[in-house]
């Protein structure tokens, strides 16, 4: 998927949001667990339930690893079951030497068919690069993360002046353009979106930490957006576990619902 | 496996080679396609001509997820195979906040029962703790990596006048001591080995980068051996593919004790 019919899908459901299928077996509804697939059963559920209000979906890889083989499956049923239309992310985290980074992202995005993947920057640009290689696929770099953590090293000061997330920003932008690179900048962050968006005016922006997390929809949205939307707010457990009863998936929609309805609020506003 | 126990090991085989399972099914000899696991039974094949050469075994994540769920059910079936003696690493460069941390750490300790994982720094403290709170296992986190890249952010100057690795390294030093915590030191990086032994005189390194990315043996180990060895060194190219016909596991046996012998004089010479 390209920027354009991002945008155009944001436009067309006035929605920015991205949810989270972070499914954990331990917390999906008793019910479910009768079926064959009970993750997958619960992705396809929310998916349903959801898809009218979000236009991107982000697995956290990391719930489907902890099952083995068995998590691999459901991951690849979940991506095959989505529309074409949303834009799909693998929260991986991942980055590796270059051969290796290539082997993950043959993964993610010839195997599994993601649009895009979260990659950490730390091992410098020969460990994004190979992810940047394909065509009509995005990397999604983490910048300035939601947790805590990110004051221990994000937020240090360089002998330059500026703060390492800002220098991560600065020197990724080189490598690739607002067409196949999104970063990861935390809601709990805003205080620092309008210099972020100083140095990448036009990058979409992938932001989690809202709702559980404490991060606010009004304060990204209005220090974040740019003409093209520019953000892709992520809610996970806000939504999906919003009801842990039989009418998870109902309660779900109407969650992801008011996230949208807020959502046009703003596009109206500060588009 | 505690370190008491890891230097035991490295004194009985006189080693402290760690052999990288980077097991690229487009690699492998053509004879073993026509088998049930081509991975496994490589990955077999290859253990067993180097376990008296080598005291550690480290897959890259990476080469068995580009396979899906049939690439995990072949790293879980090399994991059962390793014998307990040898310590088993996950290279997997994960990391991510802190309940998503911790399934990561279960999908690698409890699941498949390895003795470490590798971890990226970039989310913080609250990233890396989670993989802490499990006994007798091991965080191996990312300092200063052995590929290109390291320039960019890894070695860039804070305002406190030290390196981010450095930082990295010192902060990390306050959540884990040296019987749960090692570090990524990349073999191509010994001008820094001496400042790293000040700041980590006691910990672990592991070391990739000798052979195909062109680091030396002999400075890794007069510039990082401390007391209890504190190395291990990983060869994974050199080894596993130093042949690609139906000889490979004896060449690569033979490629092992080469690096077995030369390890025991800097043994003798350096502990």
């Amino acid at each position: 998927m390209n920027k354009e019919q991002l945008f155009q899908q944001i436009q067309n459901k006035q929605s920015y949001l991205c949810v989270g299928l972070d499914t954990d077996i331990k917390k999906i509804p008793q019910h479910l667990l009768k079926s064959k697939d009970p993750i997958f059963e619960f992705n396809k559920q929310i998916i349903d339930a959801t898809i009218d209000s979000a236009v991107a979906y982000k697995p956290n890889i990391a719930f489907y690893e902890a099952e083995g083989s068995q998590g691999w499956d459901s991951l690849q049923k979940t991506i095959e079951y989505l529309p074409k239309e949303v834009f799909t992310i693998a929260d991986a985290k991942r980055g590796d030497i270059g051969n290796t980074s290539s082997l993950y992202a043959r993964a993610f995005f010839d195997k599994m068919n993601f649009d895009s993947v979260t990659v950490a920057p730390y091992m410098g640009g020969d460990s994004v690069k190979p992810f940047l290689e394909f065509k009509n696929k995005w990397v999604i770099l983490l910048a300035l993360t939601s947790n805590v953590g990110s004051a221990d090293f994000q937020r240090e000061q360089l002998a330059s002046g500026e703060y390492l997330f800002e220098k991560v920003l600065r020197k990724s932008s080189e490598w690739g353009n607002s067409e196949e690179l999104m970063y990861v900048v935390g809601a709990t962050q805003t205080d620092m979106l309008e210099k972020i968006r100083q140095i990448i005016p036009e990058h979409f922006l992938l932001v989690p930490g809202v709702g559980a997390q404490g991060g606010s929809l009004k304060d990204v949205s209005s220090a974040g957006m740019n003409s093209k939307c520019g953000l892709l707010v992520n809610s996970s457990r806000g939504i999906i576990y919003a009801s842990q009863g039989n009418d998870f998936a109902k309660v779900a929609g109407e969650e992801a619902k008011k996230v949208q309805v807020e959502m046009a609020a703003y596009l109206g506003k500060y588009l």
